[in-house]
């Protein structure tokens, strides 16, 4: 394992147990030795669940189960493996999740289509799924001790860190808890932007409601963030609502009642896709680039996401250099209006470029201070209209090709 | 200057002299000492031309010029330096395309509409023109003397070699010649794939025949290569005729008669696409990416260049790894039709991976040898229809982050 970000967090957060949600890991041996490499999740049944995978065109067998079981609304068990993607494996991984679902079937008594199966690593390679079938035979063993952090260390491939996320909520005069757990270093870009994340909540709260809540979270989160420009096969996002917490399911996402969970659950994908950005393949700084002026809110994202996949930008950032050439580069190659004779850049809050050319008076000295830091900002405005959009990345370094001229993932 | 890419052709090709076309080059120490940074062609009365211009949105100052100077269709002057970009420049930098013009129609006496300007280097920072002016008063004195070589060397930024192209044609009952010159190893992408390239024939063809010769070679050569999907705000693509060998000016781009030069000019456009390329920024491979079985040609090719340009599969070819799992991941992500079920991936025409899995009895060894080399080809073909395309680009390595991390471009 490559060393700990330089960019994570100081430590894994405290995360409570979500009622109606039991969890445990095993090592199976799948890719790595000496570490937990499946995490499996059991929830109370009437389980709510959301969702949103990947758009490859080339995703794996686990993606295409979850896409169809999605469409029940209900589930009980979780599944995820580390070090073998099941993707590109043929009839044969589309065996794998049916082994694995018949498995969870006999061991929690639960209809095929409330079992949820994610898979990550390695692509196009057999899936050793005897491991997994005879570990989920005596997992239920190690429910009583298994903490979130477990649970996210399990699902890690070249991460260098676990990640989760938790926050207290009131849903209406319920007392309720969200907790999430996300991994993915690399291949990260939008549809989606992490490889996995899994949101528990004990709120009670209806499947359709649910699927909203959670899409709309996930524009703004995950969506919004870009290590490499590379979309996985297996990228998947689930949101599981146990009701536990009491009271009758919402079904309205509208409802005002969900304002606070809204407001939570936003934070939390955020603070996942954020941390998944912050463990980015060779990561030295975390690059907040924020778009204004914009023809509207989709066209801001496009010339972040556009400023954010830069090789050039990302390099530059790299190397300590407040080379704003580059931005003015990335934000006219986005396909998106750009008002040039308007188009103004600040690095770190100051103004470097402003109306189509240099800041007047321009003084790079406070700009090379802010980019020596860990945490660059980028502001630019392109002077057509009022959409706005706020995405993340990282630099690109020479930690990204020790990482992946090597790796096979 | 960094070391010739270890991929550059073993010399600089012999070029003939093209009728009615004359060279100059001269050092004005715009950024770069001891060496020419301004190249000037002067060509005859009647010169027809046409050309290809980025579609960014940023465009710098020389091309808003020569957007507007190709409507009149008519060339006597080129004027092109390196080491200043003239992007990003504001009124500074319109008022430096007006001087240049100013300078070379006092000098050649000739219409403000027949000046051609491109101007390749740092973006954002004031060309000092008055030094281009001052080289143009007495540029015809080098006239006699000037090689392709020298001009090619002339306008070169980052590159490590001087990048040319000729062909011998037959135009009807007349020969003629094609030469062209060309620069770029970074910021290279589609719209256009090169920073600027030129390209000089004696053959008598009108302007607007000349434009849809060049508009169609261009999308088969510059637009099919890629070093890092960053789009310049300068790439410039000019072909200037001058009519010198002879005859009436041939009016129908479909013209029999065209037909040897039409593959000449394609052959000479490919050439110089392709040297680019292989003096991509860090480049140590050499990339050719074919994909058939697409819906359409143009689905092919979106899928060549989501492949061309997955930082995953780049670095893979740096590690000499062939990582067919990435080849998947990037084909997937092109937003284009893809039959997983049938989906084939050929190295080094060597089965990797078909119908959607591992190749039966795959032996990874005669592919490792392969990947040794400084050419690797990828084929897929994935499985939907006719269209197919062939693209091209290099590896990420170290030492594109060398570059950029440092060189402010």
């Amino acid at each position: 394992m490559t060393k700990r970000s330089p960019l994570a967090p100081d430590r894994f957060p405290h995360m409570p147990a979500v009622a109606g949600v039991r969890l445990g890991t095993r090592a199976c041996a799948l890719r790595y030795e000496g570490r937990d490499d499946l995490f499996v999740a059991e929830m109370d049944a009437g389980t709510a669940v959301a969702g949103v995978l990947t758009r490859s065109q080339t995703a794996s067998a686990p993606v295409d189960w979850c896409r169809k079981a999605l469409m029940g609304g209900r589930a009980r068990v979780l599944v995820v493996n580390s070090g073998n993607a099941n993707a590109f494996t043929g009839s044969v991984g589309e065996g794998a999740v049916s082994q694995t679902i018949e498995a969870a079937r006999d061991v929690f008594s639960v209809e095929p289509g409330e079992v949820f199966i994610a898979s990550t690593g390695v692509i196009g390679e057999r899936l050793p799924v005897e491991k997994i079938v005879a570990a989920l035979s005596d997992i239920r063993a190690v429910f009583a001790d298994t903490s979130w952090e477990a649970a996210a260390r399990a699902i890690m491939t070249t991460d260098t860190y676990p990640k989760g996320s938790a926050r207290r909520v009131r849903v209406g005069d319920t007392d309720a808890t969200l907790c999430g757990i996300a991994k993915g270093s690399g291949m990260i870009a939008p549809n989606m932007a992490t490889m996995l994340a899994f949101v528990f909540t004990d709120a009670a709260i209806a499947p359709g409601a649910l699927h909203v809540l959670l899409s709309s979270s996930v524009d703004r989160s995950f969506n919004c963030t870009t290590v490499d420009g590379d979309t996985s096969t297996s990228d998947t996002v689930l949101l599981f609502a146990t009701g536990a917490a009491g009271g009758e399911p919402i079904t309205d996402p509208a409802d005002p009642r969900l304002d606070d969970f809204r407001a939570a659950l936003d934070d939390v994908t955020l603070d996942l896709a954020q941390q998944v950005v912050r463990d980015g393949e060779g990561a030295a700084k975390f690059i907040t680039i924020t778009v204004t002026g914009a023809e509207h809110d989709a066209a801001a994202k496009n010339i972040g996401l556009s400023i954010a996949n830069s090789p050039l930008v990302k390099t530059a950032v790299a190397g300590e250099d407040a080379n704003w050439g580059r931005i003015v580069m990335a934000a006219g190659k986005a396909g998106e209006k750009v008002d040039r004779s308007r188009l103004t850049i600040r690095v770190g809050g100051i103004s470097v470029a402003e109306k189509g050319e240099a800041a007047p008076n321009y003084d790079e000295t406070p700009v090379a201070a802010h980019m020596k830091g860990t945490n660059v900002s980028i502001d630019v405005d392109v002077g057509i209209g009022e959409g706005e959009a706020t995405v993340w990345t990282c630099d690109l370094t020479h930690g990204y090709i020790d990482i992946n001229a090597d790796y096979r993932s």
